[in-house]
C-alpha cells in the first residue's frame, strides 16, 4: 500500500466518526457553522498521526478514535478563530465560517468546537491517570496554540526576529501539537516511556518541517509569476524562516532595501520584486528548505527504537512527504 | 454577619486564588490581556454559589477553590468574546479587552481562559468519576452558553417569542451555569442525591431570577430619563421577557405600534417613548418583576431538605437579594 492509500484509509475512518459525533443540534445555524469546517474535508493530518503511531507500537486504533475526533476538533476551532484574526475569505476551497455565516456566529461556533473536542475525550475508554494526562495535554496543546498565535502576531510588527525565536513561536503554533498527537497514539498503546520520547520527538520534528516546508511552498510555488500572497506576506513584515534568515544575514545595501521595504504596507511591485530575488540570492528560500529537510530526518532517526512494522514504515514516508509534498 | 459581608469574605478568597492562578505568562501582552477582566473584580456569584452550597452540606471551602477559578474563568471568557461580538466598548468600568487591547488578542485571550479554567479543573483533589463529572458538566456549561448566545442574538431577528423560548435561552444562557455551580459545591460536599438535586433546582431558579431582574433593571433603572440602553434594546428588538410579553398581549392599536417600533432601527425618541409606555400601561414590567420573584421562591422552598445552619440562611438570603438588588 502506498502513502497516499495509507492516509486517506485512516482519514475515511476519521471522517466517518468525526460526521457522527457532530450530528445536528440546536439552535441549527450554530451547529451548521460549527460544522461548516471540519466536515469540509482537509488533511486531517493530526488524527493520523495518532492512529499511526498507536499501530506502530501495537495499540488499537479503535480505543483512540475519541481522541483523533478531539485532535481535529481542537484544530478547526483554532483555524475558524485564526480566519477570523486574518480576516481570510477561503479556506478548503469554501468561503470561511465568518464569511458564510457572520462574526458573532464564527466566534461562538468556534468556542463550541472547543468545548465538543474535550466532550469527545470523555469517550475514551481509559485508566483515570491515562484520561487525565491526555486531558491535560489536550489543553497544553490549547495553550501553547494561542501563545504561538500571539507571537506570530505580534512578530509581524517586529523589525527583528531571531531564528531562534520563529522556531519557538512555530514550535507553539504548529509543532507540539503534532507532538502531543503523536504522543497520545503511543500512550494509548500503553508504550514504554521510551517509545513514547521517541513518538514525541518525532511528533516535534516533522510538526517543525511542516511548518517550515509551508513557508517554503508558500514562496516558492508561484516563482513566476509572484504571487499575491507572497507581496502581502512582504508587505505585512510576515516573519517566515526565510524572511528572518534574510534579515539576520543581509549586509549594506541589501539590508537597506529590507529596511525600506519588508513591512512597508505601501511597497511598490517593483520594490517587492527586488525583496523577493534577494530572498534567493541570499539563499534564504534554500536554508529554509534545508532546515525542513534537517527536521525530516531528526524525524526519521527518532524512529530506530521502535519495531519494523507496516506502521512504522508509513512513519518513514510520512516523514519524507511533509518535505516532498507540493501542497 | 449580614449578607454583604459573607459575599465579600468568600470573594476575596476567590480573588487571591484567582490572582495566583493567573500569574504571568509569555506572550506578556497575551497573559495581560487574558488577565484584564477577571482581575477587575465584578460580583464573583458563581464561585460564591459554589462556595455557600459546598459550606451548607458541609463540605470543605479549600478543596473546592480549583472549581470556583474554573467557574470564573468560564464567565469571564464568555464575556470577553461577548463583549466582541456585541461591540461593547466598557465591562466593569473598565475598556473591553478587545478596545484596551484589539479584536484578534481579545479572541485568543477568551480562547486561553477556556483553557485555563479546564487546568485548574486538574487541580481538583478528588475521586476520578466525581473529577470527571465534573469536567463533563463544565464542558455542558459551555455548550449551553454558546446555544443561549447564539438563540439571543437569533431572537433578535425574529417577530415573535414565545415566554416558553424565552425562559429556555436565558436557561441555556445564564441559568444552567449557577445550576452546576450550585450542584458542583454540593457534590464537592459528598451530599446525598436528594441534596445535590435541591441544590440543582436552587441554582438554577436563582439563575433564571437573576437574569430577569436584570431585564426589570435594565427597563426600569432610568425611568425618567430613559436611558440610551432602553432604545437600543427596543429598536434592536431585544427579547427581553417584557418586550415578549408585551408582544404576546398586545392587540389593536398597541400591536401596531410594536410592530412599526419595536425592532426599527430607526425609530424616533417620540416612538421610543410610546413603546415604554405601552410595555409599563400592559404591565410588562410588572409582569417580569413578579416572574422573578415566583423563580427566587422557587429557589429557597428548594432549600427545604437540607439542614439549618449559617450557609443555607446565606442561600436564604441570596434568593431575596437576586430581586431586591438595584444593580
Amino acid at each position: 500500500m502506498d502513502l497516499r492509500q495509507g492516509l486517506s484509509k485512516r482519514a475515511e475512518l476519521l471522517n466517518v466518526e468525526l460526521a457522527k459525533f457532530l450530528e445536528n443540534g440546536e439552535p441549527k445555524t450554530l451547529y451548521d457553522a460549527a460544522r461548516h469546517l471540519p466536515l469540509a474535508g482537509g488533511k486531517r493530518l493530526r488524527p493520523i498521526l495518532a492512529m499511526i503511531t498507536c499501530e506502530a507500537l501495537g495499540g488499537n486504533v479503535k480505543k483512540l478514535l475519541p481522541i483523533t475526533i478531539a485532535l481535529e476538533l481542537i484544530h478547526n476551532f483554532t483555524l475558524v478563530h485564526d480566519d477570523i484574526m486574518d480576516k481570510s475569505n477561503l479556506r478548503r476551497n469554501l468561503p470561511t465560517v465568518h464569511i458564510k455565516y457572520d462574526e458573532p456566529t464564527a466566534i461562538i461556533a468556534g468556542d463550541l468546537l472547543f468545548a465538543k473536542a474535550f466532550e469527545s475525550m470523555h469517550n475514551l475508554v481509559e485508566t483515570p491517570s491515562n484520561f487525565k494526562r491526555l486531558n491535560y495535554g489536550l489543553l497544553e496543546c490549547v495553550r501553547e496554540i494561542c501563545e504561538g498565535q500571539q507571537l506570530d502576531m505580534e512578530f509581524e510588527k517586529r523589525k527583528m526576529v531571531t531564528e531562534q525565536e520563529y522556531i519557538e513561536m512555530i514550535r507553539k503554533k504548529t509543532a507540539f501539537f503534532f507532538q502531543f498527537a503523536a504522543e497520545s497514539g503511543a500512550i494509548l498503546a500503553n508504550a514504554s516511556d521510551k517509545e513514547i520520547d521517541a513518538m514525541s520527538t518525532y511528533g516535534l520534528s516533522i510538526g517543525l518541517a511542516f511548518q517550515i516546508q509551508d513557508d517554503y511552498l508558500d514562496m516558492s510555488s508561484d516563482k513566476e509569476t509572484l504571487g499575491k500572497d507572497i507581496g502581502n506576506d512582504i508587505r505585512n513584515g510576515k516573519k517566515t524562516l526565510i524572511a528572518v534568515r534574510s534579515l539576520s544575514t543581509a549586509q549594506g545595501e541589501d539590508k537597506e532595501l529590507l529596511k525600506r521595504v519588508f513591512g512597508n504596507r505601501n511597497a511598490t511591485d517593483h520594490e517587492i520584486k527586488k525583496v523577493y530575488d534577494l530572498f534567493w540570492k541570499k539563499k534564504s528560500i534554500d536554508y529554509a528548505k534545508q532546515t525542513a529537510v534537517n527536521y525530516s530526518l531528526r524525524a526519521k532517526e527518532s524512529l530506530s527504537v521502535i519495531p519494523e512494522n507496516s506502521a512504522k514504515q508509513i512513519l518513514i514516508d510520512l516523514a519524507e512527504y511533509t518535505i516532498k509534498r507540493e501542497k
